[in-house]
């Protein structure tokens, strides 16, 4: 018996749709979780006080959501949504200020866990339903039920999963996104189109997950190029969080592979920001499933436009550069952490031991 | 603001499924939803009764659904469930059954409600939950919130529609389809086909419908030369039945448009089977969106494998021959009928009051 699909997140879209979004439908108090710039920068913050406040709803804000946020970050922001007597949380961000709500939600409904037992405690009461609003166009976690968080008790980002974590909307404005640096919007492409090509290979690939990431392939993929030259119209940045999401729906079915398993270290010891960190280990995907489905890979070029697998490489590269090295008993260390991550054998080709550390040998100084 | 995607069913799919499902997440007591003949034939009223004896839950079998159930049907179901106390409902069998059952599980739920109100009635309580297991592989309303009844009334079939209605769980097992007389099998999967077409082709398409209706137009396009030639083999039943649900998808997006519309009155006053009835005009409607979207006809042709409109149409005409022809007055009611349908206009071409009449007058003795 397989899991076809399953994600129960109402997935809306467009220029404004913060403004037109009934959030009375959740409750008459709510937490707001976001991080300390985007989200102002953006002005999707204002836009949801704007939208909260004409419904009179009572909202506070928690906006110290850090990158690669801690759990005990999302313990503290669900003790502001008990507090707030919250009855739903809007997330406002990327991956961070989203995937940390999560895990406040989890917090503020079940008052006996802690950032010590989240992992292993039980979820007895229903997490606080979230409304998730991207203001990247790469993590998906507007319409997933993970949340990767940083856990220093392990030394390595952890994901919280659970069905009950999946955002009950998503409301994608690409306006949001307008204010992204250059190379946050590349990174952040890259770790969109991984979770669609991760998807595409993983052994939990369904016929739905498929169509998904097929779309999503072609729709991000296509838009490297302009990415690379730095051109950024508002259509493009449609086309890239329409992507996105579906990247996320993708995962929401198979789950990340070895690209994610290997990136996580590159983000926890050397802080390179989660996308640019998978796009290290992107191209050695395709590469390596040429080995066992030559015309999955083909398609997946095809789709995103390049011919060879070379080619597809150096797209890549134009858009994240990947330029940093590591001292050599480092790049074994996180070789290490990576062979052993909880994601490395979902794909349908398996990396060996040498190909673990084959991987890494490349960005040793 | 545009709804990009709203879909919360869980879709479960593989031989055997059906024993492997854990029934009791949904109630101890439960009303099982069947016609009276394929839910039998097919074994998967047996594997319901096994299953659901496994976890002790209480059931009672309603099996009178009738081919193009009335809203007194589906009443007199609801009645049973009550009388049964049942916390859910297990559907079982075709678009009928499974439409049934949608209606059957609100009015267990409203007592206030009657066949008269059920249109215009208010849904106080929640419609009891619905598991559903289809038997053919056409209708996709295992995972739509769409109930399409014959309503007398109006003497026409009808539609309800709730986001309520979504079943939580469908459960698809291609053995299921193995007893179905091969012209229902071939009128199924046209329809099924229809939906992925019609939501292609309607205004309300988005990129997720759209990845779900290419997808749906490959599986089942490319099944159609062995319908035609009555070859199905255990992996090509798979292929139609995961293809029909993905067309439920679409259409759980989009709704359907003029083809649904125009079949209808030939259900109704000419009891063509529902799938047969949208082959009557399946091929107009790629004609007509030809004037639109010649892109998007082309696209449409090369996923179902072949290269013209009129190859098309001699290949759906191969699956299902529409050759019954009508009395001149009767076929300009039915062209009445549908150009007043309430999905006539839904398509990125709409119909000009010609075009209405043009569809029928083909099928004129």
């Amino acid at each position: 018996m397989e899991n076809l699909f399953f994600n129960p997140t109402k997935v809306i879209f467009g220029r404004g749709c913060v403004g037109e979004y009934d959030f009375s439908a959740h409750g008459k108090r709510c937490l707001i979780v976001c991080g300390g710039k985007s989200a102002r920068l953006s002005g999707a913050l204002d836009d949801v006080r704007n939208a909260l406040g004409k419904f009179n709803i009572a909202f506070s804000v928690f906006d110290r959501v850090e990158q690669n946020p801690t759990v005990e970050t999302c313990h503290a922001a669900g003790e502001a949504a008990r507090e707030q007597k919250a009855e739903f949380i809007v997330a406002v961000g990327g991956g961070s200020p989203l995937d940390a709500s999560k895990a406040a939600a989890y917090f503020a409904a079940n008052v006996h866990l802690t950032p010590e037992t989240l992992y292993n405690g039980e979820c007895r009461a229903k997490p606080l339903p979230i409304v998730a609003i991207p203001t990247t166009a790469g993590t998906g976690s507007e319409v997933t039920q993970y949340a990767v968080l940083t856990n220093h008790r392990i030394s390595n980002k952890q994901t919280l999963k659970s069905p009950l974590l999946f955002p009950v909307t998503a409301l994608l404005d690409a306006e949001y996104t307008v204010t992204l640096p250059p190379h946050i919007a590349n990174a952040t492409a890259v770790d969109a189109l991984s979770h669609a090509i991760e998807g595409y290979f993983s052994k939990s690939a369904t016929t739905v997950s498929d169509a998904l990431a097929e779309k999503a392939m072609f729709m991000i993929g296509r838009a490297l190029p302009s990415l690379a030259e730095g051109r950024l119209d508002a259509a493009l940045r449609e086309r890239l969080l329409v992507g996105s999401m579906l990247g996320g729906m993708v995962i929401s079915v198979t789950g990340t592979s070895f690209v994610h398993s290997f990136g996580y270290p590159l983000t926890y010891y050397e802080n390179i920001p989660h996308g640019e960190a998978n796009a290290y280990f992107l191209p050695d995907l395709l590469n390596y499933a040429m080995r066992v489905s030559e015309n999955r890979v083909n398609r997946t070029l095809r789709l995103c436009g390049v011919k060879t697998c070379d080619e597809f490489f150096e797209l890549i590269r134009r858009v994240c550069p990947c330029d940093k090295l590591f001292e050599r008993e480092d790049a074994m260390k996180y070789a290490r952490v990576g062979e052993n991550g909880a994601s490395t054998r979902r794909g349908i080709y398996e990396p060996t031991h040498d190909d673990c550390y084959d991987m890494l040998r490349k960005y040793i100084k």
